[in-house]
């Protein structure tokens, strides 16, 4: 920053489908909050009608040039997309999956902490044990268009999928974690599944020995994915930094999130480490038509992400105070929104947690 | 059967690695008190040496005419592969696998209850409440020999993986699923990913609701797979028979045994449904080398899969015997092995379970 300047953050905000046009704006409220606290701007351009909306009445999530408006974003604020009526498939390949790919987001981050005050529906995840974080592949890998059908409507018909896993891709990523199990507690464990899947796993967990050599001060193991999955059920608190492909990264994710009880307030960021290209910030719960317009939304998904943006933009102790304030208004009061068991709307939990501050 | 001849029933034994070999004794034994209840017979081959330490001695799990020796038997019933030193892919290529694929068993059944007097991890897991099957495809989607690596060694290597659905194959195993959930509870939950994997699971949604149109009675839904874990945790109760492909299957049974804290003693049926071929019985714990040779193993597994194979060669109320034993012995008796928190061996939970049987 030059003397005298104040940064100034450049920040897409796409509301998306649903009840993200209700979970933006608390989280808006509590990074202005921390921009007056820490002396940073942040300027806002909002994508409003990039929706499953716009896909119905234009035939597209967004427009062409979508991907090129965001490019001279610091990051991007993501609410949600779905809308009944399209299907799944066409509104993340019209605009979640372009963009984590067109911005090299390869790093999709998952932070699972149980909190005090939320309900985890296993045993052994008790508050404060459980804080783990789920490094996923995010660009390459399982989720790809390289395949196709084959003697469509015929006996013999079949689909065929090409998973792809490149050195460099993978390595990336690997990095990623590595580093992160480095400045956390120095423990990584790899998902795999080398003894089933014959190309890519075993490629993998090489090219994980290999980045392991060059983190000494990590000590590692890897766990094949249904063992892996077992493990997060029975034993929460062992784990640290989990690294895995985009497939199994999804569901470990999701996973892990369901043991700690904070599927409806998880957060995820979509890193381009290397800041080349504008990140990406969302909440992990999805657009929730039920409960759209009634303003009862949990905005503690859009908040943690939010947090992140902010960690990720060089604040990290604005970040930090907004973990916190999520720890305490889930531990220390009983404002609640309707999914939390409560009967406070977006409004009245986001002021209870701005209070906390 | 002919009159005043009794059935008989050729059975393979291979008890493969570690504590295989101390787990198959107690469920031969469970066996032989059902072929007396209900007047049939079973004869025994053991191939004692198919196993790592062949593998070790001579380069091969089995020897090169193994499936053909196996064709003669109404099924198998394997222990557990795997040894320290000896890479899982080729234990488990150069057995398990090779057996599943030349019998053309294509159904992986894996029932999950939650026993009382067994600790399950999660809170809703709830004793009675958690009755659930996995059918899994078993022969063919993510795992397949097909792919490769380009490029090995450059910093542009990659590895290719090809999943291959083809309709007979997810159309037979779907077939499976919706009879079996037409004659237990009528619900079916159908795992997928259509939204992030492109080509191979919009093909498996489009056959599963061909074939539900057949199937009117059966009241079937879909999840992704990473949504389906969260709920595994979160309200386990709420499924009767999931049908999942190779990998998915694979993933969701492990965590649905773990769920139901019932890991070590779960078992799994290969099954070629057709009987054009022996079907393969055994408990999904692996070999176990820490505790092998100490006369400790749980036996459970095993037997359960034992009464799997009874209920595949014709014999329900002998299967059902078995599991209500298993049930009353974990409920009514504290008698367990070291694994389930007791001190007793595997000979004496044996014995204590027979008393009940
Ligand atoms: C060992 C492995 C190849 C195997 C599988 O994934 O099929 C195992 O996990 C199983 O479920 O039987
Ligand atoms: C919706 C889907 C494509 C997406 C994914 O699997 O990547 C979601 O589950 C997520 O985790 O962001």
């Amino acid at each position: 920053a030059i003397d005298g300047m104040t940064t100034n953050h450049r920040i897409a905000l796409i509301p998306g489908d649903g009840i993200g046009a209700e979970v933006l704006p608390p989280a808006q409220q509590v990074l202005d909050v921390m921009a007056r606290r820490y002396g940073f701007n942040l300027s806002y351009t909002s994508y409003g009608d990039w929706s499953c909306e716009r896909y119905l009445r234009e035939g597209a999530m967004m427009p062409a040039d979508g991907i090129d408006q965001l490019r001279d974003k610091d990051a991007i604020l993501l609410g949600a997309v779905g809308y009944p009526g399209v299907p799944d498939h066409v509104s993340l390949w019209g605009l979640l999956i372009p963009i984590r790919r067109g911005f090299r987001q390869y790093v999709n981050l998952r932070p699972i902490r149980v909190f005090e005050g939320i309900d985890s529906p296993v045993r052994r995840a008790r508050p404060g044990e459980v804080d783990l974080v789920v490094v996923r592949e995010n660009v390459e890998g399982e989720y790809s268009e390289a395949g196709g059908r084959l003697n469509a409507g015929f006996p013999d018909e079949m689909a065929i999928q090409e998973t792809v896993f490149t050195r460099a891709g993978v390595t990336r990523v690997l990095d990623y974690a590595f580093m992160l199990a480095s400045r956390r507690t120095g423990r990584l464990t790899s998902a795999t599944k080398s003894n089933g899947i014959v190309h890519t796993m075993p490629f993998w967990d090489q090219l994980v020995a290999e980045r392991a050599a060059s983190f000494a001060q990590v000590a590692w193991d890897q766990e094949h994915i249904d063992a892996l999955a077992a493990k997060l059920v029975l034993e929460p608190a062992r784990f640290d930094v989990v690294v895995a492909s985009n497939l199994f990264g999804d569901i470990l994710s999701d996973l892990a999130a369901a043991v700690a009880g904070s599927i409806g307030i998880a957060p995820a960021a979509n890193l381009n480490p290397e800041r080349e290209f504008p990140s990406m910030f969302e909440p992990v719960h999805g657009s929730a038509p039920d409960i759209a317009g009634r303003g009862i939304a949990n905005p503690l998904g859009a908040i943690w992400a939010a947090a992140m943006m902010l960690d990720h933009l060089g604040h990290p102790a604005a970040a930090r105070d907004i973990t916190d304030a999520i720890a305490s208004v889930l531990a220390k009061t009983d404002t609640r929104t309707p999914d939390l068991g409560g009967t406070a709307t977006t409004a009245e939990f986001t002021e209870k947690l701005i209070e906390l501050l």
